[in-house]
């Protein structure tokens, strides 16, 4: 049996993106027991290269985690962390800093958009990638969940572990799965904070409608069927709704479709948003229950991380 | 009373450049009690930029060690680690990694000078300054003891403690002591295994003996005070004997000068090579007292990995 890794950078609180692309479906396969082990990591170091995210590191962590609990995930089955609790994975990062060409860093395709928009490019920005295939081979997770925009980061972590492997047989070679669903944002491109096209599914419901009511949506309205998967919002709603049951409904006006996407959201994230705010008012559980995936991460960890010492021959 | 701190990368036996240049003078201020704390720093995790020495990078660690108690170190007087024993240092790489430019990092001489001679470069090397930030910074020590050649990454280190500190005070602002010998080795350049013209004080007599008759000479021995100081068989005893006591002696050919040199040498070291045998045997003992070191490191840290920790609000 496979083992499993998903990882959220801990930028806030998750959206309907991720809430659709990764916290579900992990969810889901989680509670088919495909996988011996389960991580789930908040990526909470990873965020410090955009300086705007170090001042609520913490909180925004504890936001990850409320929307993994809010939307079912039982963190006794599987080895929830926070990245900064793992010193271990920095530690990684410069045994593997010190095999891998940092020519190649330069070809990261996120490191050439970075570079292209911003005068200033911070270490960590060009090193990322590295601190990631630590993230991922310390697991020894054989099934990474990732996204495409992230395959590339991946096949660095599979180029450390063959490396190593080549002197001592120790790193799984993991593969992605991807996320079959690419959630659209409400511009029609993909879902992202950055790109401000998000659906803050966890906020309050005048928020909700207010982005919901910022999709962008063509003149007309689309009924017929071939045409209406053109349509941006008939397509972020097909993500949640399904075909049969909106081809429906989405024979009127546009306004009348969002209204009606809206209630379908609301109703359909009842019961998540109300845990969402139950769990983010409760710090010192969000922090027990991390600490308790520390605790079973370090013991994990513990003769992966010795065997590394040893092909570095480092204590 | 201020701090001090000295570190040397385990590259294998300490030469005779390292005895001089930055073993004796260390223990020289340890002695004189100038300091309120010593920190020996043996820079086992620096090594590793260069593949040869992963294979030995235990067995040099203990090298180093070896040497600094030949030379009279009281390890008990001193907080004495092995850099891979303390992972707050590669902690401290990503927080600052995620603060320093890059780009700042392409100048490092070192850098360049590596750049030009070697095709593949490994992310390490680009990299390596912040690590040896993290080195001098977690140990708040106000003197580093450094060569000239390391000047600029103690710059580095300077301008990553003022930009944190500009968040919180959380680190002192080091200072350079800089050796005021630089020890050329038998080719007039400065002592350096790499490039081959070290005088290894710790190996067999008839090494020593096989090294120092590499010292390149001039065509006629010079025996006029003015000209001797261009001469380098005289310019490395003189680091030694002092010149009252050498300018008798060599007003004779060069072989004789270097048998002089040679007996002068082991006479001198009697001590220091007897003791480096001794305790390069004595493995666990070395062990040991790494130990100790490391115990003592990790509790005078914690004070500032915490507020590092806060600053960059993680855990």
């Amino acid at each position: 049996m496979d083992n499993l890794l998903t990882g959220i950078k801990s930028t806030g609180r998750p959206h309907l993106g991720h809430v659709i692309g990764i916290i579900s479906p992990t969810i889901f396969l989680i509670n088919k027991e495909m996988f011996h082990k389960q991580f789930i990591l908040i990526a909470n170091l990873h965020t410090l290269t955009n300086y705007n995210f170090i001042k609520n590191n913490k909180t925004n962590s504890y936001k990850i985690l409320a929307a993994w609990l809010a939307c079912g995930l039982d963190y006794k089955k599987v080895i929830c962390y926070r990245q900064s609790d793992i010193p271990e994975i920095t530690e990684l990062l410069w045994f593997f800093s010190a095999i891998f060409p940092y020519n190649r860093l330069k070809l990261v395709h996120s490191f050439k958009e970075y570079k292209t928009n911003n005068k200033i490019i911070n270490t960590a920005t060009l090193t990322y990638p590295i601190l990631m295939a630590a993230d991922i081979l310390i697991s020894k997770a054989e099934i990474i969940l990732v996204g495409k925009d992230q395959l590339q980061h991946l096949e660095i972590a599979r180029k450390i572990a063959k490396k190593i492997n080549q002197i001592k047989r120790i790193f799984t070679i993991p593969k992605a799965k991807i996320f079959t669903k690419l959630i659209k944002g409400t511009d029609g491109k993909k879902m992202s904070k950055s790109k401000k096209n998000i659906i803050d599914i966890f906020s309050k419901k005048k928020q909700i409608k207010k982005q919901i009511f910022k999709i962008k949506t063509q003149n007309k309205f689309l009924n017929e069927e071939n045409k209406l998967l053109t349509d941006n919002l008939y397509n972020i709603y097909l993500n949640f709704a399904g075909s049969k049951k909106i081809k429906k409904k989405l024979n009127v006006g546009y306004q009348h479709a969002k209204e009606e996407f809206y209630s379908f959201l609301i109703s359909k994230f009842k019961k998540e948003r109300k845990l969402y705010k139950y769990y983010i008012n409760k710090k010192s559980k969000l922090e027990k229950i991390l600490k308790i995936g520390a605790t079973k991460m370090k013991e994990i960890i513990q003769p992966t991380m010795k065997q590394v010492r040893n092909v570095f021959d480092c204590s």
